[in-house]
C-alpha cells in the first residue's frame, strides 16, 4: 500500500521529470499518473511512474519516469492463451537507462541490484540507453532496468499491455499498485 | 521524383521542427529521414516527413513532421489477407494538427483542401489536436490531416506499417518516395 502522501510526493517528482524532458501532458493524464511500487514498499529504489497514452487490443504506448537510481524489477511478458506475449521498445528521452536482459553478463555493470531484493536480479547483459537511443524486447525476454543519477524518461511502444500477466522474478511482487484512498 | 536539392531543403526544415519540439534523434535517424511527396510534386502543400523508430511484425512507432500548412493526403489502411489493417494513434507534440475522418462534416473547417488535388479530400469530420492531445484511428478509417500555421510534430503509435498497402483517395498517388540519387 502506497500512502496518499507518498503518492503525491512521487507524482510531483515524476511530473517535474516530464517537464525536464519537454513532454507535454494533458491535465487528465497528469491526474491519472500511475505510481507503481510493486508492493515492495521500497518505492525510491524499486518503482516506476507511468502515463499510459493508449492501450487497445493491439497497441500500447506509455511514457515512463524512473527517479534517480530507481529500478523497475526483473520480469517478463509471457505468452497468454497461445497468443504471443508483449513485445516492447524502450526509447530513452531524458537521462540515462541501464537495461539488463538475458545473455553474457557485463563485468562491471553500471547498475546495482536493489539491496532489499538482490537475489531477484538474475540477468546482467547490459544495454545503456541515452536520449534518442532505444532497444526492442521480444516477448518472454527476462529484463529489468535502472535509471542513472539524473533519473530517466523512457517512451514505451508495444503490443497490448496486460500488466497483471507479467511474471516477476521476485514472487513477492504485486504489480497492480494499491494507493491509500 | 524529389530532387536531391529539394530533399535536403525539406529535411533541414523537418530537423529544425524536431528541435523545436525537443525531440532527440540519433544521427542515424536524421540520415534516414523520409521525405514523402506521394508522387504529387506538390511537396510543400502535400507531403510528410517521417522518422520511423521501430516497425516490427506487430508494432510501429514514428515521429512525423508536417511543415506549416502541409497536408498528408486522404487514405485508409485496409485489411490484408484477412488480417486487420493498421490501427494508429496520433499524438500531437508541437504545433497544431487538423485531422479529418468519416462522419459529420464540420461547417467551417480549419484546414483547406490542397488546390492541386481538391476532389481527393472527401471526409470532413474534424478533430483538432494541440500538444498533448491524441486520437486513435481504427483500421480502414478514411483520414487526412493538415498542420496549422506553425507546422506540427506528431507521434504515431501503431500496428505494423505497410505503407505500400495504403489506399489513397487520389489514385495518382505513389506512396513510396523516389528521391534523386
Amino acid at each position: 500500500m502506497i500512502s496518499k502522501a507518498l503518492y503525491e510526493e512521487v507524482r510531483a517528482k515524476a511530473l517535474a521529470m516530464y517537464r525536464k524532458a519537454n513532454i507535454i501532458l494533458t491535465d487528465e493524464e497528469k491526474d491519472r499518473l500511475e505510481v507503481a511500487d510493486f508492493g515492495l514498499e521500497d518505492l525510491y529504489n524499486q518503482g516506476l511512474q507511468i502515463i499510459t497514452y493508449v492501450n487497445t487490443q493491439r497497441v500500447c504506448a506509455k511514457e515512463m519516469v524512473l527517479l534517480p537510481g530507481q529500478t523497475c524489477p526483473e520480469h517478463r511478458h509471457p505468452d497468454i492463451n497461445g497468443n504471443p506475449g508483449k513485445e516492447e521498445t524502450f526509447r530513452c528521452r531524458y537521462g540515462e537507462v541501464y537495461l539488463y536482459v538475458s545473455g553474457d553478463a557485463v563485468a562491471a555493470p553500471k547498475a546495482t541490484a536493489p539491496e532489499k531484493s538482490k537475489s531477484a536480479y538474475t540477468v546482467w547483459h547490459e544495454i545503456i540507453l541515452k536520449p534518442g537511443q532505444q532497444y526492442t524486447l521480444m516477448p518472454n525476454t527476462l529484463h529489468w532496468f535502472q535509471a542513472g543519477p539524473e533519473g530517466a524518461v523512457v517512451s514505451e511502444f508495444s503490443t497490448r499491455s496486460m500488466d497483471e500477466a507479467d511474471i516477476f522474478t521476485d514472487t513477492q511482487i504485486k504489480r497492480i499498485p494499491e494507493v491509500e484512498e
